[in-house]
């Protein structure tokens, strides 16, 4: 299977200067059956060198500063995604941006704690509702039945590290009490909003890319960002009315809670 | 099956100035089977008047003050538990001490989300890991085998609410991001917790006490306060290695993460 967006008029990325975020909208761009607007967005994107580079040399992409955590920040990337959408609305919503501080038993601070909380957990729930206007005005718009990318659905990148019920045994090797806790809160934020969503046909879903070798996944990861990335598109692309409020990994499988 | 602390040395709940925590007092110093050492935790003690009386007509309660967001006023606060419990350590730490803001799609602030999950989740985490080295000391000093708290015990007080599996259909009728999100990321701090304090014999578990007419719960409740705490201090007073690191109900029936 191979990713579909040709039915999807707008797709939004967060945290796309880098790591998983940049591959994604690499792959967009290149596609065929690309959506019609890519909007990428980043803290910083005067620092973005390679995010501006994609930009310049494809048609449909729209790189616009967001520092999600910041609530001015957001609403003045809603005003300017509204005029890049139009009548349309947002189509599909990919939370992606996330940040990792290391946090052992030992190494955890509360300010680390807080810090991951702000970004993983809290900022994707009021990106997402500074959007909602978008993404209900394309739930209507967006041509054919059922829930997914060609109406309207928000896809909020988690990791298996949430999973409470994997963190046991083998699974446990991985120590982080912020990211951990942070991606679980983030699940359980994903799984709130579908159950409020549900009734103006937005889908919401929680995915895990895998381990994949970026800054934060580090060098020992099995997966290329390429190879994640591949997959985890395609998944999103297939995204139907039963994928609402699970969390399923790369390959479309079912994590536990 | 009946609360049994008489091989528990001695019990730290916080937040016992009303509610739950209260409740636990008030049954813990009127048992036959009592702890020997009962340590009752309030932000204010000044303003804990029942707590206070309860603590003034009764014979090894300490009634300390304990804000648990406060890291200076927790290392108060171990140092003068040391003072009390001596040689043995602390058998059994109930971290019970939690808030509720209402936080439905609409109303939720990101002020709600950081303070609920600082005192609910970050909080819990910090004051274990103060109570460290009394823990440790009580699991070595504690006699009989296997864990519970006759050895030492970690009680996180968490909620059905902060189940994620459960948050659907009927289970979703209850709206709070904020509680709900600082408990799903307070099971995951308790299963992380589990893993890392599994080799130093401490039991960690998370424990839901039902939905219960408190200030929190609200007059349509379906369970008082005492039988609330009767079945959860026996399901407590019962805890063994199978309970490790798992998530309970009131009547030690396991909840889905």
């Amino acid at each position: 299977m191979a990713l579909n967006f040709s039915n999807c008029a707008s797709v939004l990325i967060t945290g796309a200067s880098r790591g998983l975020g940049l591959q994604m909208i690499k792959q967009l761009v290149r596609s065929a059956e690309r959506p019609g607007k890519i909007i990428a967005t980043a803290r910083n994107p005067a620092a973005a060198q390679e995010l501006r580079q994609i930009a310049e040399s494809h048609t449909g992409i729209h790189v616009i500063p967001l520092d999600v955590v910041n609530e001015a920040s957001i609403d003045t990337a809603v005003k300017e995604v509204a005029t890049i959408v139009g009548a349309g609305g947002l189509n599909c919503l990919i939370n992606n941006a996330a940040i990792h501080i290391n946090s052992d038993l030992n190494s955890v601070t509360r300010d680390a704690m807080m810090k991951t909380f702000e970004s993983n957990t809290v900022a994707p729930l009021f990106v997402t509702k500074a959007f909602l206007p978008l993404l209900k005005t394309a739930a209507v718009a967006g041509e054919g039945g059922g829930m997914g990318i060609h109406k309207s659905a928000v896809v909020n990148i988690s990791s298996s590290l949430g999973s409470i019920q994997l963190n046991w045994g083998e699974g446990a090797f991985f120590k982080s009490y912020a990211y951990r806790a942070s991606k679980s809160g983030l699940n359980m934020v994903t799984r709130c909003l579908a159950t409020d969503l549900e009734s103006d046909g937005i889908l919401c879903t929680v995915l895990h890319p895998g381990w994949v070798r970026t800054d934060m996944g580090g060098p020992d990861a099995p997966l290329s960002a390429e190879e994640s990335i591949s997959s985890l598109l395609s998944i999103i692309s297939g995204l139907t009315d039963k994928d609402h409020g699970e969390f399923l990994d790369y390959t479309g499988k079912k994590i536990p809670w």
